[in-house]
């Protein structure tokens, strides 16, 4: 990593004049925060990126009109246990009346609130529920670091633990901007544009336009990397408010400061896309891919996507079989062309690296040692093409018991 | 089914001069049949389809060989255990030695035998212990009903029972002809242009080229529609061996015999498309996915296979649960765009029919009679786009804790 650009512990509330809460408000959940609310002291500037799927939720639609109008935003409301799509008018009405709900206790516009949900497709959320946790929502906003979390912890369904990442940055000229982000997302996790929930929060001051750029090229390498599934969400949203607070010299071009702004936002959607790959629906282990040797970054992209979304490939790493000819069997159907017999590939994890196979072929190792490596936390699986110098990685979980548990009765 | 089709009880012996034989020669497996010969006691034109997959097993690369040098083929090899892919040169020496052991048995050439292989990707075979096999196999030959399922049952891996399909199909002018069929495949299932192993004999005249035109476009819409697991073999393999020894005016043009023709062919290739992805790994029911009102074919394809492709539609199944916004997911994520608020969706089985979803939304139907419709064996989805006239059906099967300890350990 960059030295102008440190880790920091936090999440949305990291950055300078961000607030947020967490709420029962019984909206499908018993007994647990549901909603959840991001409030900026200053009108922010924003951008996102939604769900490729051609059915999207009605949060979805109503924040890319939010976004397209680009009027100042201030508050992002979520809740958690239904995902509001499938919904039809009813579903647009809630957002309505949740974003008029907001803006009306700030005395700002209802075009200023950003909504999103995640749950179950095809139930309706309870309008007056909704309206009635906004105004706790906003009784309780806080900038502390445990309001930061308990917003973190509110926004998950069968996540098994929250994800927040944020980091420091340092611009050419000295002055210092933060970056806080939060995501939930474990299962319906294949993103194609962007994934899953994510807010991201910064002070920085920045052009709304360079904003969306940056935002677009980070989401290509970190979260449309990841799967745990193959199922694209009605209800994927990935969005940023930038309230210009930390008062930096304004970045308007694409040069030094645009850069260590996009690296440092690349930073924190990276750490997140892992979290949450390695939290996937029942996964025991993070399934990392790293191709390199590929003729462009598209077929390098193209190749570790394939080998990370097998279901043979994933049920092997949850087995701790190296059977290695499924990964070469996802390499070979992810629709690139190349010379199987040119292709070396290695394990990699905390017990230590072993070369699987050399020119397409097995190379006779030991399937203890290789059982031992494919036994930790986090698998690497590395793969040399040998045909030119472009790499990528993609990142995804193991498949087990526990994901078809957890899917075969989401519901009840 | 039309009048001049007729299903008859049988396999790859159905036919006039077909015989088969199965042998454990252990390739692998011990004590059971892990080789199977097919035997044609006239040489026959062949025509095959064979996996999309860039890394190709030596057996297909071999087969294709074959096919387009088009020499009168006589005999199939097949052994399960080791599917002879990623083994280099080695690999490729074996399918000759094969063909060579199995030629000079009846005195042929080494060009009239296909081979073919499943099983775990990347081991070698042992070239004696295959050409010792296809000694014993060409002993017991035999034209019975009993052969022709002695050798269904050699060629399975992971299925948990054999697949045969034969069909007596009467040409317009009188004359019969027979089809007969067997396949095998339960995993790494999902195919593009082809799949699995699979193998047709007829004692039709017919035509090389339509042989093959036939081949093809039935395989598109029934091979091609099913999905067990979204990974693509690269072994996949169907062949037709066709020896004439019916004596039916020989079908050379693209008239009403060849339409008959076709149409058994595909009788009997949906009958086995079907079978094997009922009978997908750690299957427990059958999962159709019917899609109409689309406004192509091709996009009535890809909304069914998209349905029947999504693990979390898989699990529900599973599981018996309604939760129809998975349904509506999937299709969105087709790659196909349609308006949401147009779609009508059913479930059918043994059980019933009920009307799920209407207009995008969930219609109030009662849960408990969902979850008993869905606790059939064979479950069908049906889709009303209302855009169009096309229509078409893929078929899968739901995904149990069963696949996962399949694939966890499939080698050992």
């Amino acid at each position: 990593m960059k030295e102008y650009i440190k880790k920091i512990d936090g999440g949305v509330t990291a950055a300078k004049g961000f607030k947020a809460a967490a709420h029962a408000a019984g909206i499908k959940y018993k007994g647990r925060d549901d909603m959840a609310l991001i409030f900026s002291d200053a009108p922010c500037v924003t951008a996102g990126t939604f769900t490729t799927n051609n059915v999207k939720a009605a949060p979805v639609i109503w924040d890319m009109q939010v976004i397209r109008n680009g009027a100042g935003c201030r508050a992002v409301v979520v809740n958690s246990g239904i995902a509001n799509a499938a919904t039809g008018k009813a579903g647009m009405e809630i957002c309505e009346k949740t974003a008029e709900a907001m803006s009306s206790l700030y005395g700002g516009s209802r075009d200023g609130v950003l909504v999103a949900s995640t749950g179950v497709i095809g139930m309706q959320i309870d309008a007056g529920r909704i309206t009635a946790g906004c105004g706790e929502l906003y009784k309780k906003l806080s900038d502390s670091r445990e309001a930061g979390e308990a917003a973190a912890r509110a926004i998950m369904t069968t996540d098994t633990h929250k994800k927040e990442s944020a980091v420091e940055l340092t611009l050419s000229g000295g002055s210092t901007v933060r970056i806080g982000a939060m995501t939930k997302g474990s299962g319906m996790i294949h993103p194609n544009m962007c994934t899953m929930l994510g807010f991201v929060t910064t002070d920085a001051d920045i052009d709304r336009t360079l904003l969306q750029k940056a935002l677009t090229s980070v989401v290509d390498d970190t979260f449309n990397m990841i799967s745990v599934d193959g199922d694209t969400s009605t209800n994927d949203t990935y969005v940023v408010l930038a309230n210009s607070l930390a008062g930096n010299p304004r970045i308007e071009t694409e040069e030094e400061d645009y850069e260590r702004f996009r690296e440092a936002l690349f930073v924190v959607s990276e750490d997140l896309a892992k979290q949450m790959a390695g939290d996937g629906e029942g996964a025991t282990s993070l399934f990392e891919c790293r191709v390199c040797g590929a003729r462009s970054v598209t077929d390098a992209k193209q190749l570790s996507k394939s080998v990370i979304g097998s279901s043979l490939c994933k049920a092997a790493i949850f087995g701790h079989d190296s059977n290695f000819g499924r990964f070469l069997c996802a390499l070979g159907y992810s629709g690139v062309s190349f010379d199987p017999e040119q292709v070396d590939i290695w394990y990699e994890s905390a017990a230590g690296k072993m070369h699987i196979v050399h020119n397409g072929m097995g190379t006779g190792y030991d399937e203890e040692e290789a059982t031992r490596l494919l036994s930790e936390d986090k698998i690497t699986v590395l793969v040399d093409m040998h045909m030119g110098e472009a790499e990528a990685t993609a990142w995804g979980c193991d498949l087990s018991y526990d994901y078809v548990k957890i899917n075969a009765d989401y519901r009840s």
